[in-house]
């Protein structure tokens, strides 16, 4: 059967390790993460296509204007956003795409894809997300308080996701973010068309009409 | 994490082969057959407390009388249905329970308890279903007949499901079957608690208060 792809969203608190999971994620067949685009400039070996679309501000004012985006957002006076032609393109072949976003911009493709998977990864405690933000060695005490402040507000938007993810296992929560995906093909909801048909054909049968 | 079992609710045409599926299902650990409660008697093997509890009239009408049924239903003379207190009971052990049956009674369910979850057994084909209820050879053509009848009658519920399982290999099934309700423990309306947690501990760090 030639199916869409399942639209994942994941989101999750900074240091629940949720790029490391995806990047394991996308590794298998049948995946895509989808490419944001930006108007920041390009760090030193960051490739246009790869870790971003690099745009101009007009081209991206351009994509917002002609509704080419799922969702965009403004951060420290540069736009990020998730460019709709890619996603739709990759659905249509078949592949499961991944969105990572944060909160708010999950809420957004919410509005646009009631349908898609909203998946919201964790840390196993709050105690362990703050020693883990600690151990990163790489922020200073206010990002890492930040950061856990953040969190915190983040935690009101948790019940608009359908699955927790405990990152506890990496090599666990990557199968379990992966059975959880590919079984959404088996809802109901996606299988309309095989409803449909077997109750056509029973109909006949029922008829007599062989 | 000492958590509730998954209560499941499988239907499906006849002759999609939910029995065979479901006998293999519940060898699995953590797993419970809800055993029915009827007023028919006893055919010869059948043990009290295995294949039913077999009740007198006045027992079942007790039950229904305080409420102790999930569901009851009279077919041909006599009642049959799904006493509360088992499946309550192994439900708070952490088993997952599973329910066969049929689309009406399966619906009764759902009122009680919107939060369980549906499958759906299915052949892959109508033309597959007519097929294996001829080829059982125990039907004369009118009962099969009659079988197909109520199958196409039964399309109409079917939306109310969560997951289709299309009957084409039965390890194949029994496996997904498996890992869909596994995963509905991952779901965010079964771990209120760890959000509420989390949420409250986030919420200390936020304050400054270590």
């Amino acid at each position: 059967m030639n199916r869409n792809g399942i639209l994942t969203v994941i989101s999750g608190f900074s240091g629940a390790g949720k790029g490391t999971l995806i990047r394991e994620l996308v590794k298998k067949p049948d995946y895509r993460l989808s490419i944001s685009a930006t108007t920041r400039l390009p760090r030193e070996g960051e490739q246009n296509g790869r870790e971003y679309f690099f745009l101009t501000k007009e081209e991206f004012e351009g994509m917002i204007k002609n509704n080419q985006l799922i969702e965009y957002a403004e951060y420290v006076g540069n736009y990020y956003g998730t460019p709709q032609e890619y996603v739709e393109e990759q659905l249509k072949m078949g592949y499961n795409v991944i969105l990572e976003i944060e909160v708010q911009g999950a809420m957004k493709v919410k509005e646009k894809y009631p349908d898609a998977l909203f998946l919201f990864v964790t840390p196993p405690s709050a105690a362990v997300l703050r020693e883990r933000l600690v151990n990163r060695g790489t922020e200073d005490k206010e990002t890492v308080q930040r950061r856990l402040s953040q969190a915190a507000d983040e935690v009101d938007y948790m019940d608009k996701y359908d699955y927790l993810i405990v990152n506890d296992n990496l090599a666990d929560c990557v199968e379990q973010m992966h059975r959880i995906i590919s079984e959404q093909k088996n809802k109901i909801k996606y299988n309309q068309n095989f409803i449909h048909l077997i109750g056509k054909d029973l109909e006949g049968f029922k008829k007599g009409d062989r």
